[in-house]
């Protein structure tokens, strides 16, 4: 959901799509990186706030783990964005209610209701609530460490083609298929408990008691968590006053093939998730450590279920504040709240002893250039010309086209200095940054003139604000469109009207630490690197997000230890 | 509660208090800007969470309204400030259940448990909510014109001496006497209703039925909430299934007393508060419009008044999401959320048409310099240089103490640039910034020599850093202590080891829109303004919280028109 809410936003960020006719004039305001990046936090957020029915939740989590650069407007515009998922869903459910969506709709806005149990705790309830959050920071680390390596080899089988994808997949359903039917059978026969109120055995399709393959008037717990749907078996184990429901043999046989099982899933070819195998796999340890400790504690069995379920999550995400919202908008029990945070942060603090939480390993193993939002503390001890490599390729004032289709051709940089030379200016100086998009656009204007002379005006008449807007990926000008006569190769075009004259600069004696600052908190995409004395050229070098990252720093600088 | 937990949270930040003989060695790694920043931060956020026993409220309301620089590793800070507020309080709620505490520790973490009635709603309840919402902004932004105007009296009045300021409190505590007590007068007897649970007429100090001079088995209602605390008046206002507890007359006297009352008491001389009048005053008009709408829709009164609160204090503050989870939290009842957050939303947007936030209106009020995290849109037509103002001063790398002390005397300013000039450099450049309070650490220290020499590593050796830690408000070294001799004035000192070598700078013909984000997002409290062109002095000016605000900018240029 979260994936999907990113993807109509990203989708909307765009344009919409000419092809299929789904696209709006107003649309085009949204046509710029800022935009965008809002938009995609609050489509993360919507995604959140549906998938678990918490409007607060989801805003917290675009807030924790999907915005990088956060403002008071985005905040605001999350909450609205979570505050209509929240009326349309209820409506929707409000309109299910009446029976005509099938199972869609049942549950209402609180999922998993554990509202019965009374919430009272002392001190030994406390230890065993701390207990269980290192539990879930050992495993919780433990599962990325596995995750990490697993989806190391899927990547590897996956680039093999498509046919690897899908012999992928279809072993992993195998394995899947073949845990869900074949572990119950270990599993012994239980009796049904006299005076239910539920149906014993189950005969519908969701239900507490499975009969498979029991004599009449028996179940099997361990039948009762796999043939059912995610939802109804967290809301099982999630059930109280019912001590007796699960053995412990039946908590452990779960546990295990959920932990194993979610790990080897993730990262094939189908589209799969890590909050719902990952709250499974907790609420069953965690029940399974309530049942051990009944005699300690006075906590109910479904409590501990869901701070197991906490601890794991936090154990593998390392949210706190957003998954606490979310665990308490799924249960609507806000006594929970002060057990809940403390099974979080311990959870949280013991895995991060281990490794990063899973979603950092993720964009790391796709290598994407991620900035954390402080400095390394071995960026203290480098400043920002340390960094700087290659060759700088700037540009003109009123530049020639052949110079610019062939630096556009040979390099892959995105933004190009402008440098006003004379008589432009009474020495060489920095007049601005050109970006290749805006580049291409007014190349395709063809706004040449045959001697070096500024036209600024000129094309600023010609050409419209919305022109430069960002395209949508794959869209915009490219370099193979571009039909440039040789006689144009030989002619000027004016950059000034393009060039954005504010560009920030830090002057190359600065410090590398307080560079990424500035960098990572403008949310920059270039970074200008002037000289600090002056009779030398106008501009040291250009600073991008990879000229950050750890990998390029410390590959330049490899007798740096970066401290853990 | 928010005051209290910000002052205990600097009184930390400053290193404890060595007169008391409050203060630890481990205090001193908070003698910072930044860590004290966030110290104070996440005692406001302590103190919201004890005051509504709302933990998450209390950290949203931290990242919404307090913290104006906002890092991941904050939300961690203040959500684990929570967390330990919530354990603890709910430990001393536990003792104070037994009785030894007298009424403190009644009500549990929940306050105001509404949860009694089932929350369903159709159209003509969203309709009924909306206009919730549009009374509310009407209200909260009318509300927050008196108190702006009442402030600005009150002020004055303040100002002419402390006998006034007594004067004006008891003139103010008499009108509430005679307001709580006169009111109820107004009001008829109404016969205990029967079959009741509770006692009628209520003969403890809480309850919602008080006698107050009505004959026997009566109760006065308005005395019912004069005569309470405003905690037990909130929960009589958000009482279910009683519709004919308050006349309509009650609850509009009441409204309108306590708006008055609200308004003439937040500004005298004791601590008062703004949200628990805003609270009661939202809570009495939301029941009236909901026993207005009675027949129109199917939502419980006490619904009515909760979603009241939320949109008069929507209106005032003009927090959405905090204000949202504060309220869910104080009672216990996610089923609310789409509709709070709809009233929320409404009220907010309403009220912002004609005036600002309370709290914006009262940091204007006090001439704080507090900067808007955007740059004003007329902003854009300026560039860095436009608004620097006064004569630069600026140091040599190695200065004569007469020309510091005598700057130091005449300028008020906190920091000045330190230029290098021949022979060691070859030609002037801004060497770093040196702040006020590290000059007078430095003097105090009389490392001078008689030559112009650096002595870098010398000083280096014979200082700590934590010398140069942050000194308490009205700590530190005061230019006063400084016993410098006539013949020291004529020495010098080198100021390279305390200057800051990586400042952040722009160019002078930086958009000033664009250093405006600089400076704020980075929290920055000087920033240099560099020249373009080479050949003149290396610094054109610093730039400071005070040079970005509007009341400077359009005193610059005042023919700028600033777009509302």
């Amino acid at each position: 959901m979260v994936h999907t809410g990113a993807c109509i936003a990203s989708f909307l960020g765009q344009g919409g799509s000419r092809k299929y006719h789904l696209t709006w004039k107003w649309l085009r305001y949204f046509k710029n990186d800022r935009d965008r990046r809002d938009l995609i936090t609050c489509g993360a957020a919507a995604g959140v706030a549906a998938a678990f029915r918490a409007p607060v939740g989801g805003v917290l989590f675009a807030l924790e783990e999907a915005a990088s650069w956060w403002r008071s407007a985005l905040l605001w515009r999350t909450f609205f964005t979570t505050a209509v998922v929240a009326v349309v869903l209820r409506s929707l459910i409000e309109f299910c209610r009446t029976g005509k969506c099938g199972l869609f709709g049942q549950g209402g806005l609180i999922m998993f209701d554990v509202n019965s149990t009374k919430v009272t705790y002392s001190l030994p309830d406390l230890l065993a609530v701390m207990f269980l959050g290192v539990i879930g920071g050992v495993f919780g680390s433990f599962y990325n460490y596995c995750v990490d390596k697993v989806l190391r080899t899927y990547s590897i089988i996956n680039e093999r083609g498509p046919s690897f994808k899908i012999l992928l997949v279809i072993v992993i359903s195998l394995l899947t298929s073949c845990c869900s039917y074949g572990l119950p059978w270990l599993s012994q026969c239980i009796p049904c408990p006299p005076d239910l109120a539920e149906q014993c055995p189950t005969e519908s399709r969701s239900g507490n008691y499975k009969n498979f393959q029991c004599p009449p008037n028996h179940y099997n717990d361990l039948a009762s968590l796999f043939f059912n749907t995610s939802d109804d078996a967290i809301r099982n184990l999630f059930t109280s006053g019912s001590e007796k429901e699960f053995h412990f043999s039946t908590l452990l046989v779960f546990f295990v093939a959920i932990f194993c099982l979610g790990i080897v899933t993730y990262g094939i070819a189908i589209p799969s998730g890590l909050f719902i195998p990952v709250i499974l796999a907790g609420a069953s340890y965690g029940r399974f450590v309530g049942k051990l400790l009944a005699l300690l504690s006075n906590l109910d069995v479904s409590l501990f279920a869901l701070l197991g379920a906490a601890s794991f999550l936090g154990g593998t995400m390392r949210m706190t504040v957003s998954l606490c919202v979310i665990l308490l908008e799924l249960t609507n029990d806000l006594l929970m709240l002060p057990l809940m945070m403390l099974v979080l942060l311990i959870s949280k603090s013991v895995a991060d002893i281990f490794n990063k939480g899973v979603y950092d390993q993720i964009v790391k193993l796709k290598g994407l250039p991620y900035m954390e939002s402080h400095a390394e503390p071995y960026m203290k001890h480098l400043i920002a010309s340390d960094v700087v490599t290659g060759p700088l390729v700037s540009f003109s004032g009123v530049e020639k086209i052949g110079n610019i289709l062939h630096v556009l051709r040979v390099t892959r940089h995105n933004g190009f200095p402008v440098i006003d030379e004379p008589p432009y200016s009474d020495a060489p100086e920095l007049c601005g940054l050109v970006l290749r998009t805006h580049l291409l656009v007014l190349l395709k204007g063809k706004k040449f003139t045959t001697q070096r002379v500024k036209i600024g005006s000129e094309i600023t008449r010609t050409f419209k604000a919305q022109d430069f807007a960002k395209a949508g990926s794959g869209k915009g000008v490219k370099l193979e469109d571009l039909e440039i006569t040789e006689e144009e190769m030989e002619m000027y075009i004016d950059l000034h009207p393009i060039a954005n004259t504010s560009p920030y600069t830090v002057v190359e004696t600065m410090s590398l630490a307080k560079a990424v600052v500035l960098f990572r908190q403008l949310g920059l995409r270039h970074l200008c690197v002037v000289p600090k004395t002056p009779g030398r050229p106008p501009i040291v070098g250009i600073l991008t997000r990879h000229d950050f990252t750890p990998e390029h720093v410390l590959g330049l600088y490899p007798h740096i230890k970066p401290h853990k």
